[in-house]
């Protein structure tokens, strides 16, 4: 059967391994499985939301409230804008999904940096549109520049904090950069990492209501799944302009996120405290993977996010890494499919990351002794 | 800003009013609150899922397996199917968006019944394809038979039995037709509402594995939010040939269910006591809507689903009729919006059922008793 062309060239996204699949491939017990790959806040669920959904349980067999009121108000109120400057998506990825292909057709062209969140490009050329990435992996402005002036777009993606680098821009880069950007180019400021990148530097913090304000052809786009803690849940957000947010509603699926997860992001979004408590605990325990790479003389990138990404000497393969790893039951991610020699690690809980060092030691040291002996 | 212009002519569904919003408008005590406007399972959640859901209220922050193996599994066993014939969906509905994404364009044609599921003409107004209807509102093979002749079609869809009007076709006048489809057509077969349709009438079943096997431009779509009780959780699946199925993966963005919905689907599968149950009641309760409407001269669909579609006579209004209703607290499915003078009603349990009939009569004598003072 003959399907729409530029599926051809669409790639399938390969997502963090399961702990299923460990389990299923390596015999390995569940309880041994460490699963830092996927970015999931290692303190597991808030007990408020865990307590909703527990009183809750029983009305499965009833659709959500699809206009989401609730939960548009209360992310209105986070951030300082009205209801019809939201929308709800299922992850702050289908609201990327939405952008593309509100905009997109295959005369269309995206700029993105080099090394991003693959779905941007996923998302691109199911449209059929034209790809172009900066030379830089991580984001790097001028060079932004310089091909927008030189191609145009009908989207930008700006990941900020960047996944799956960890590097961020400063808010005032951006503003500047926006302000160059034509009317008629959207703007898609993913950020999914943002609550960490804001709390480690203010100046990294993006404010979804001055971009309405001064930027209307941008969007923000947030989700409950990293710092919320609800990434089995699949709740995200877009705020912008409210022309943007009626086009973007016109591809929306009716019902598109659960009774059981729209009740958990508006009690998420009650206990601010426990979010706050999870970011605090992030950055301490990334200074053990910080210490731990300058002692081995690791290269990493300074991280705005829950993970670090490391960089390997070319003396090691990050797949093999990532493989070694995996037979000892710690799911990580290697980067390999983004054309790095690297692996990116989830921050996890202290006894997580204790455990991760020490099998990523062993690893490292066994490797380097293999080799001193081919 | 300018978006594609395909989304001029797309509609936004209209889903069927929440309790929620009957309780801000019409300050309705909740418990006071019949909603029969979505066709969910009113017998509630199954107590295995349930339980199964409390057990795992903790894991929120996981997740989910993206392979969804052990759900495919099961449902390869239920339908005498392999795994890579299967697609998970959030809901039928998102693999009836992939179908149509995968297939269509500006250039494409789709053919349907006239009064049916309104997200395919709008999934299809996305592409930009043009649509197609018979000339009458339920399915009728031979006009089907006309249309495909005069004009192919790059998808069918065949809503089986069909919503809103829950009429369904016999097995063998589809397989007939589907002998002279072109194989580069692809065969929609939407059967959310198939378990109650087979179980009325034999006559009625449509085996998925038949489909696979007999005709490869085909896909089967069920879902777990009817008979399976699970309208909040949007899982739904496509079953066709891996061809077919390899395809729609393309379109489908990761983490398409959450970790809970999906938990949930696998539970629903072992408690096909509680569906059958449930499906038994639905006709016995069905009976008495078809007696009142006997009794009252009104013209009813004969219905192969969990709801019954009223055709109101020219001295009423359906909008009307509903909106009467809906200060009653209760909820039925206007049919203006598909050009109708008819309501839809989801057969509910015995007790709603007595009270909506109640209040239906009590809405109808009083619009009568208007007009005769008018």
């Amino acid at each position: 059967m003959k399907f729409n062309q530029v599926l051809d060239n669409v790639k399938t996204y390969e997502a963090g391994k399961p702990i299923e699949l460990v389990v299923r491939e390596y015999g390995i017990n569940p309880c041994d499985i460490i699963k830092l790959a996927s970015n999931e806040n290692p303190y597991g669920t808030s007990p408020l939301v865990t307590q909703k959904i527990q009183s809750l349980s029983k009305n499965m067999f009833m659709y959500p409230d699809d206009s989401m009121f609730e939960l548009k108000e209360a992310l209105g109120e986070k951030y300082q804008v009205a209801s019809n400057n939201i929308i709800i998506g299922s992850g702050s990825d289908q609201i990327l999904e939405f952008c593309v292909h509100a905009k997109c057709n295959e005369k269309s062209t995206i700029l993105m940096t080099k090394t991003t969140f693959a779905m941007y490009e996923i998302y691109g050329k199911q449209t059929g549109a034209t790809i172009i990435k900066t030379e830089d992996d991580e984001h790097n402005i001028e060079q932004f520049k310089a091909l927008y002036k030189q191609h145009g777009a009908d989207v930008i993606f700006l990941c900020l904090p960047n996944n799956p680098l960890g590097e961020c821009l400063d808010k005032e880069e951006v503003y500047e950069f926006l302000k160059e950007v034509d009317e008629n180019t959207l703007v898609v400021i993913d950020g999914a990492y943002m609550e960490y990148a804001a709390y480690k530097d203010e100046k990294k913090r993006i404010v979804a209501s001055d971009i309405i304000h001064t930027f209307p052809n941008a969007i923000y786009t947030g989700t409950f799944s990293k710092a919320y803690a609800l990434g089995g849940m699949r709740v995200g957000y877009g705020i912008a302009h409210p022309d943007i947010i009626k086009t973007l509603y016109k591809l929306r699926p009716p019902f598109n996120i659960s009774t059981l997860s729209l009740a958990a992001a508006i009690e998420a979004l009650k206990d601010e405290a426990f979010v706050n408590e999870c970011i605090a605990k992030n950055f301490e325990e990334m200074v053990k993977y910080e210490t731990y790479a300058q002692t081995k003389g690791l290269e990493y990138i300074k991280s705005y996010t829950n993970f670090i990404t490391l960089k390997l000497p070319a003396d090691y393969i990050s797949a093999q890494v990532a493989q070694e790893l995996l037979e000892r039951g710690i799911i990580i991610r290697d980067l390999t499919g983004y054309g790095l020699n690297a692996i990116r690690i989830t921050i996890g809980r202290e006894d997580q990351n204790s455990i991760v060092i020490e099998k990523l030691d062993e690893v490292l040291e066994s490797l380097k002794t293999v080799k001193v002996y081919d």
